[in-house]
């Protein structure tokens, strides 16, 4: 049972804007690739076509909140923490920090709740339980990791 | 004083992903095209490099809910509306819309805060208030328009 | 028979770096902006799922040169003429223009070849000749617009 | 004197399009990648602010070739070699190769011409000669390598 993934990624030039520094929208990017590592780390790609029928996880909701802002070429740890699991959804933690100086501040922290869904022969999505497959090996995080 | 702002965008092919919808970080991208939009209707852009000292709108918060998907070609209308304001800050609500079938069906709805901050001769942001030439024009939306 | 399209775009703050220019990879954004617009000029959208069998466009080659930057909220106008066609094969060229200060400079001056393309059995492209429906509408522009 | 630098990346979702493969734009993000990378290696960032006068790497030239597709998950490796240099200026060719299956293959390749510039009291950019502490660093990569 896992709860817990930590990645690391280097701030590219053109992640930054203007402003000189990460440009904000790209915080959902880089956790998103926090949530892909992590079902890779379980032994499976988020893009699930061998399950019948195929499944996918559309964002419901996603959040951020942002501290210190970062910049070209810092070095920045995104760790996810799963936060909530029901049949259907699971909610994920996201805290950014600068492995750079000052090492480990926490520059950043966001949240994201995905859905378990189908397709219809409509093409509309519909909400379904999780395969027992992947439920089994996620957990929620123990409370004092989520604070 | 004005609280309020619209713009429309087509959604483009590079915005959507291999789930043949936009992809979610996109959304953060167009609150900021009406944030933007917003500022040039009242004769500033939000790039203030003539004011003294030079006042730059970082975020703090960023949010959003997605209730549908937005496809390839979808005409979208971006709702703005001011929905707090204090002497350093301003809140923002984002209504999506789809103007494609079915007509005006709100598809997604986000917020965002954002500080006046100047530099300090450190490099560092420091929050102050917003200047009057700015604060005059703005005032919060109607309680019904927020709910 | 058409052989141009002229689309007009606003740099959004998002498309800039922290050199305080657009970044150069969205140059190519935007060259698919006055493709897919062209394409709906005449009738189509890009994405031909109605077609039996259903075609896509893959790039083959891509190319910019860069002239002079564009900045946070220039417009710029993207002229699309048709280069090169043949059975299976369409090549662009893109003039970019800034419409503000100064007027209509050509500030970056790129080009495409797509190919037209139906998926195999097993999930691999093929190169096809472009149904009639398309080609019919579509001429090269004149050599004079092409120097 | 070094000619040559890889990076390995790994395709992220929110990098591909509603075709289900990388979109075209990306590949040069990851040239650009590659690029500072090797400036890096040479011990140097790309944004040398404590050069004086502080210089940029303006791009005049990219261009791209495709071959195969790239696809969510694949990890591609980007060689980049120096392929030409002057006083002024240095191009660049990147091949890409998938390493997952099949191993090895070339997918794409590229090229990029940069300049080195400084910036006038006006704030346009001027061409300058490079540094001798990068330009002793630098060479050309031997012509068989770059076939």
């Amino acid at each position: 049972m896992a709860c817990e993934f930590k990645v690391t990624r280097c701030v590219e030039f053109a992640e930054t804007d203007m402003a000189g520094i990460m440009h904000y929208a790209n915080f959902f990017r880089f956790m998103e690739t926090a949530e892909h590592g992590f079902f890779r780390s379980l032994g499976f790609s988020i893009v699930m076509e061998n399950f019948t029928p195929p499944i996918g996880w559309p964002r419901v909701h996603a959040e951020c909140d942002y501290f210190k802002p970062l910049r070209f070429e810092d070095e920045v740890e995104i760790q996810l923490l799963v936060s909530n699991k029901t049949a259907k959804s699971l909610s994920y933690l996201f805290r950014f920090r600068k492995l750079n100086t000052p090492p480990g501040e926490e520059v950043a922290r966001g949240s994201l709740t995905v859905v378990c869904v189908t397709r219809q022969v409509d093409g509309r999505m519909k909400a379904v339980n999780m395969p027992a497959a992947i439920s089994d090996k996620i957990e929620v995080a123990p409370k004092e990791l989520l604070q």
